[in-house]
């Protein structure tokens, strides 16, 4: 069975970079497996500078919903690079789908790979209750991915200011 | 002299349910002092699921505001799960109260003990400064008290996607 | 060279005090260099009260703009405390400054320094994606300070509740 790593940080921790490393360092093509939907120039900017960034030798799959789909139609390729759970449930939530079954078909199809995979997700919980009840919608949902997912995997990482600290 | 122990972590970072798998393993029937008053639905639902998932053996009580009196009348009486001091702190908050003579009364009370105490808090200083300024006094009185008593307490726990780091 | 120690945590998370204390337990005689402007009393009052908790023996430099000139100027005299590159940066932003440039030759600053310098930060991207345009880009320069001054830092601590966790 593959093994399953998250990494997990705030916003511009350098938790996408140390997780791009770690796929890079696994023997196999690597499979960029991007959850955005680039909808305004600051998200396009920020796609391309990563795609730059990550440099050639990676096969590109855009997947802004079925992440469950994509995991299983690339396994077997090389290490799998999920960049991120937040957009990916982000998305779920905006779509009005229910994002629980779908964190409980995530974790099930994570068990069954056979390639690694590296999950990139956010830390949103550590700071004020947001007043917006969709925020904190968000931000309980969030919460409870990062855990159903460290529950499976073999390695959590924590990081900060580009620092990964192992939790698990 | 009884063990002192916070948790400390994000909004939906499982640091609730690590304290109370932390009090189940300590000899003696636990006892949960709730510091909420359950004022809306939203609320209300979360401590329903909380009381479902703790399952059955603890005593309740129901505390908002005198946590020092409540630990000492339950002193003896077994391990005591405190869930949590964000509440309890923005009750006083709330009241109008003064919550420094609070927090010390408090960790007085704690270096008192005789049983066991595992207390819950919340990280919410690691955003942006929030514009309001009730809630930046809320974050700066949320950070005194977590270091308040991370030092009188024998073990620090930082609680990520469910998993805890050892920070005392 | 001197050795360059970064301490970064959320706001009211007791970093100030221990890179303080880190600064104290350095041979020379301590260097404060405050980035702060007191703008209004909120602030004015927390710089006295800061003051009057680090105690005599300072020297005090105000720099809310030009670091690099203060660490230079300040080299050979003893260990310096640069408290924080937070309001350091957001003076820059403010003030409508290209802050990239200024991150790069503060990083060169500090690697030709012979004197010690411990840089205090903060962490901002752990809540939620602010609304507001501005908030969304001082979080994201605030996260590329963080890890390029981690980059060339020969130790990296984050702390919580008043205790340091070490990262690098």
């Amino acid at each position: 069975m593959g093994r399953i790593v998250l990494v997990t940080g705030g916003a511009r921790s350098g938790k996408s970079s140390h997780a791009e490393a770690r796929v890079r360092a696994m023997p196999g093509a690597p499979v960029y497996i991007a959850t955005s939907e680039p909808q305004d120039d600051e998200m396009r900017d920020r796609v391309a500078r990563h795609r730059v960034a990550r440099g050639p030798g990676w096969t590109l799959i855009e997947e802004p919903l079925d992440l469950v789909g994509a995991l299983d139609r690339s396994d077997g390729a090389g290490p799998r690079l999920v960049d991120c759970l937040t957009l990916w449930l982000s998305n779920h939530m905006f779509a009005g789908r229910d994002w629980e079954p779908e964190a409980e078909a995530l974790t099930a199809a994570l068990l069954r790979q056979q390639a690694p995979v590296v999950l990139v997700s956010n830390e949103v919980g550590m700071g004020i209750v947001p007043e917006n009840a969709l925020a904190r919608a968000f931000r309980d949902a969030q919460g409870w991915v990062n855990q159903r997912v460290a529950k499976v995997a073999d390695e959590v990482e924590f990081v900060v200011s580009g620092l990964p600290l192992r939790v698990k």
